[in-house]
């Protein structure tokens, strides 16, 4: 849903109480570099996914403290009135670089880079990370499953099980991921996506038996609708559906299996509709399905599949494990320095980072290369050196969004960007087994950190 | 988020699609009963818990198809012209009742039961499990976690693992599971939930040295601070805390721990600070806590919990399993009649419900017991007979909302609902091993459904 409210509140208290401290010693206007990278993928994935780049860029553009904002913090205590006038003219003005939405991504990959004063970079750190946490989380579980139905439409039908405003953008996020259409209308208002979806049980059970609630509906929808055929008994539901189009006037479009063994119904499901030369019917199922269950029911006479719970829950991971950490800020004098976190666990790699995806001659991915430097020019050299493709594209610049991230079209662009980038993959990393990453992830410090810095 | 925009469009198609057929067939105003229901509970839970009420009426208040909806679905051509029309003047005018929020529940229980005309009621279908099925599952597993923390204050902060605006919804469900603050912002002002928070390792890491960072944060926030001491060694981390604390003219008030083994920490850390005479300094833990960290961690000197990606995403089970069924609803004639779905699987029991939950001497809880009837007060003399205590509340009385449900002290109220339904069952519901729901649900049926009647 894109929103004109004030996002600036959908952050931790933290970000505001370190402002506060950094105001304080002086060093809130100290250049830093965060970057957004998952350690590693949830359990056995193969691959991440980039999504809700376009939801970020309008969650940073509607970041402003406005007066119920600051009111509500000034009432709470939970900065002085200095930090809260600093916060009321607070406007992002530096730069977003980040991984094209579709892309996919591999531990350690810098999927997003934000680039400004301490002050102004800290702050964004909650509110894009529950976009990227969510939005990677479906959009890797749909490419699971459109992986699984090879090329059949999957379509989204979760909204019922997350969150209202979680769901719409979990539909755009299964679109980036291959999907064809939703089922929620707010999805349809704000990012232009197919809404599908005809009935449920409570249609045929409203009606005294199953012939009046499918004539009711051939009549509202026309008799290339798509009827839900086993509230009462299948081969009956199915019978009574294909004469209710034909009543109407055509063939029915689709039946609809909601329940049941799934791959035995399709079977025996196509074959009646066949013997009542219903050739063109064509059979949906959207009964708790996952990428495994998609992949089993390949075989069957099957045309599409709706899939709710799993898809929006990420399919066992519904987060992407995306953290955003300082990676280097100026010194007390001016100087861009790497910093890192270095007790024993969660530490991570220091330095601005620039990355590429390394290809052989046929054009298949075989490595992420990860380059951690000061100087950005001369790590670029370096990925075009090595024959990479590089990854990162600018979508705040200067405090102004790249609208084409953004703008109409660009959820389109991401899907075909997600399509390419899959493709590029060596053959493993379609399977839907756990295994490792599909390429590993080679990291290059251009400028090797004074480990006795470390300890500081 | 409280919001005032439409929730209208939070909803699937098909709701809308099955208005349409309802007024071709002329049964869109037939009187129904919906139930909101679990079949089951998570695999292996003792218990669900009811949250998101206050958040139900206010999505039923502005459910409204204003005309920023209504061209919307005119131009996707989602319903023909009469429908929109009749959507237009869309305002729910039935009746809600349902388990208050914060009560337990059980696989049967009718946790939500919503009555009107089919077109009225059908509507809110997605947008009610929406809210329930997200706001229960994380309540469910902020109820299991306060259970495991055996009283230490635990703390919702996982606002950065899922979608920004579920996050705020989940910091109140923690609530109502007996969490006692959040880290973000927006569910302090929507909800007036204590926020808490101070800083991140890259404060640590934004100042030439730990110490600069510490100073900095005592002189901003007060040596009752917490301080974050494992960005580089943690012994002498927690020697410098107290130190800065010091300088700052008090004792500090905690420190933090977000990585290693957190057990082991706590002692050493524990140790140190009496050493240094820091015997009133506290120690948070926040590393990747789920209930059996917490439960691993009470015999360890820890004194609170921050919990994050668990919390927000149902440790486990990001979803209720809530579905939304009509159980009952007028035929032909004006007479209320059970349905419920009858093919093989995810049949249903139809029928308004009552329910009350059976108490033994000790006040126990002992049985869900549920009353199938379309005579709701034998129904309630049935409840009283067996010694139970009624469940339901009305929630929305003739389209008029029971304000009480979300006032000013309803989440309070809640969060004490569900202390006293919890301390209420039996001892095997606080376990956190797999098992069994904690107590049986006896469906009675007062009007013994003609079986013919369910192959129509």
């Amino acid at each position: 849903m894109r929103t004109t409210a004030s996002t600036a509140l959908l952050t931790d208290m933290y970000e505001l109480t370190m402002i506060e401290g950094a105001v304080r010693s002086g060093t809130a206007e100290r250049h830093s570099v965060f970057e957004v990278f998952a350690r590693r993928l949830p359990a056995g994935r193969r691959y991440g996914v980039v999504a809700g780049t376009a939801r970020i860029l309008d969650a940073v553009e509607a970041f402003r403290f406005g007066p119920a904002e600051i009111d509500y913090l000034a009432a709470a205590g939970v900065v002085s009135e200095e930090t809260l006038d600093r916060l009321a003219g607070y406007r992002f003005g530096g730069d977003i670089t980040g991984y094209a939405e579709g892309e996919v991504f591999f531990p350690g990959s810098p999927v997003l880079t934000v680039e400004g004063t301490f002050a102004d970079a800290v702050v964004l750190e909650t509110v894009i990370l529950s976009i990227l946490n969510h939005d990677c989380a479906v959009a890797a579980a749909a490419s699971r499953m459109t992986v699984a139905a090879h090329g059949r439409p999957c379509l989204e039908m979760g909204a019922r099980r997350t969150h209202e405003a979680a769901a719409v953008a979990a539909a755009r996020a299964a679109v980036v991921g291959g999907f064809a259409g939703t089922s929620v209308l707010e999805a349809g208002r704000s990012y232009g996506i197919r809404t599908i979806g005809t009935a449920a049980h409570s249609f045929t059970l409203l009606h005294d038996d199953e012939e009046a609630a499918f004539a009711a509906q051939v009549a509202a929808l026309g008799p290339g609708t798509t009827l839900l055929v086993d509230t009462y008994d299948v081969p009956r539901g199915v019978e009574r559906a294909v004469a209710a189009a034909r009543a109407g006037g055509g063939e029915l479009g689709a039946v609809r299996l909601d329940s049941g063994d799934l791959v035995a119904q399709a079977f025996t499901v196509r074959e009646q509709l066949d013997a009542l030369g219903a050739t063109s019917t064509r059979i949906t199922v959207t009964s708790d399905l996952d990428e495994h269950a998609i992949a089993a029911l390949g075989a069957a006479p099957v045309d599409s599949y709706g899939v709710g719970t799993k898809l929006v829950t990420g399919s066992g991971h519904p987060t992407a494990e995306l953290v955003y950490k300082i990676v280097a800020r100026e010194d007390a004098d001016g100087r861009m320095e790497e910093v890192a976190k270095a007790s024993a666990s969660k530490s991570s790699m220091g330095g601005h980072k620039v990355a590429g995806r390394v290809l052989d001659e046929a054009g298949r991915a075989v490595e992420e290369l990860v380059v951690a430097t000061s100087d950005v020019a001369r790590a670029r050299t370096e990925i075009e050196r090595a024959g990479a493709r590089a990854l990162q594209v600018p979508l705040v610049v200067g405090g102004e969004i790249v609208e084409e991230h953004r703008g109409p079209g660009a959820l389109e662009a991401a899907a075909q960007r997600h399509l390419d980038s899959r493709a590029e993959l060596p053959y493993q990393a379609w399977r839907l087994s756990e295994g490792e990453p599909a390429i590993p992830t080679r990291h290059v410090d251009l400028d090797p950190r004074d480990d006795e810095r470390r300890a500081r």
